[in-house]
């Protein structure tokens, strides 16, 4: 296993943007600085980003104004899967050339049923494409939204060809099975020497709601990149350090956490997606006192003020409230 | 109705790839002077041209290549729909300010389940921010591959707002109800004078199949922008050219003509999708002698040499053959 491997808590850190809709840089790096000060990790422009409705220029700009703000790129995984080889190849090398943890990569969501050998020749190409010994893939799973997967007989072929750039994936399916099936196959089987290969592998598999974050670490799992994490960012790395085993904890102390955990999760996964990405950016809002984290760009739209007031509602009755000012 | 909007039969362009995977620009240019020669429009950077396999500058490049090779810009409707309002605004202006007669514009495809309203500013964004009366946009309906489609709601506001803007769509979800749909909404009532709005308002739509152009036309439609028009373009212009009434003909001889189409239309959508793709390549590549031609860009896959000889095979068995040489 890599010493050097990111792992923990990471949050797909949402983007604020100007009334113009451009991505809005001060907001943003408070909001990255606040989050490392948490022991958060940065996957910067994952769904929960909106990176999807930015170009691949703006993108590049933030993550130039992200390294330029001083802060440290080996806490950084940022999202660079998009359609095309080209725009993926470019959005990847740039990352790697910041000397980024890793990088998130969503398969080309465009075509559907392009099947196994189409998707392995595509990440095939990126990595010979960027051809860079530090390149670190995390293969994102996401079916809900790209409707195209990343299936084990992928990962198996794409470790067996490229061991040191697929670094391990985010399972955002929801469906823990499916995790548990990532990990039985890939991630345990890492953690022994592999006399054949010369090397042991390693497989880093990231859960994609802190909901599951438990069950991951002890079953051979890195972490979770969790939407939720952009409000909850140190009770969820809490739970993460106690179920290392950092801190001498019970098995019922972790199940407490991992259910107050739940309880805060829930009152944003309530809203129907991708309203919980309005919903998050409401509640940064308001903890933070500033109506412009609100807005999304277009097609997302806002929470209505009824939905806004419930959100706000249900955020005091279950009494959770954050920090957010100094970085 | 104004009389120079683009109708009738329109190609989604393959787009010819170097063994570097880089677009083949010769082969392009070639391919479109050969479409053109055949009365046949070029919807470049469609579905069926893998634009979304293309990053905005190689579309952008190509464009730029086809106007300096002197071809008619009131001949093409460039697909520059994106996941972004920023690659949507430039590509849709690029086409603009090279005279394009129109664009086929996909809805933003990433994030499911957005609804009627965010579509709704999202498409109003970019009409504003391209900003320019010479804008003709073309809805792109295609909900097996987009997911995220466009409803008669969606139609109804925008064409509400953008009268001059929205000028039609294309539909290609396979389902002549749905078509049937948008030409009684909007199609046929467009073509009476207006008076409280001032002007009578065109909706052009374009099926995505020639096997509903017989049945598009006489319900008030604009056309087709199919597939098979990369390889089929005369014939399926001949029964546009009838169907419109240029020449006399009878029920049965449409009917018959349309049949033919069929045939033809069967043998690559026999390939299930998007090895069609990949099928309309090897025919070119047949036809023109030119293994170059066969080449996919990941995720997509080339034909099976097996697949590759049964296409050939089937296609010599309908006795089809078109002479793709001079330009």
């Amino acid at each position: 296993m890599e010493a050097n491997r990111i792992r923990g808590v990471l949050a797909p850190v949402v983007t604020p943007f100007k009334a113009d809709l451009s991505p809005d840089r001060e907001r943003f790096i408070a909001h990255c600085k606040w989050l490392l000060s948490q022991n958060c990790g940065l996957a910067v422009f994952g769904t929960n980003s909106e990176a999807n409705s930015m170009s691949a220029e703006e993108r590049m700009t933030l993550l130039d104004a992200l390294v330029a703000a001083g802060m440290d790129s080996a806490r950084m995984m940022p999202g660079t899967g998009c359609c095309s080889i080209s725009e993926t190849v470019e959005l990847t090398a740039h990352a790697v050339n910041h000397g980024c943890a890793g990088v998130l990569m969503l398969p080309p969501f465009y075509y559907k049923n392009v099947g196994e050998e189409g998707l392995y020749r595509y990440f095939s190409e990126v990595v010979q494409r960027v051809g860079d010994t530090r390149l670190r893939i995390y293969l994102y799973h996401i079916p809900p939204v790209a409707v195209v997967g990343i299936t084990p007989k992928l990962v198996e072929r794409l470790l067996q060809a490229y061991p040191s750039a697929i670094a391990g994936m985010k399972d955002s399916s929801g469906d823990w099975n499916n995790t548990k099936t990532f990990l039985d196959a890939f991630a345990v089987r890492a953690g022994r020497a592999d006399s054949t290969a010369g090397a042991a592998r390693t497989f880093d598999v990231f859960v994609g709601s802190e909901s599951f974050l438990l069950a991951n670490i002890c079953n051979g799992g890195a972490g979770t990149i969790s939407a939720t994490a952009n409000v909850n960012p140190a009770a969820i790395y809490e739970l993460y350090q106690m179920a290392v085993g950092a801190s001498a904890s019970t098995g019922a102390e972790l199940e407490a956490l991992q259910g107050r955990l739940n309880v805060v999760r829930e009152v944003f996964a309530r809203m129907s997606w991708p309203s919980m990405i309005a919903a998050l950016k409401q509640a940064i809002a308001i903890y933070r006192n500033d109506p412009e984290w609100a807005r999304v760009r277009p097609p997302l739209v806002g929470l209505t003020t009824e939905q806004a007031r419930n959100l706000a509602a249900e955020l005091e009755k279950i009494e959770f409230s954050i920090k957010l000012g100094g970085s």
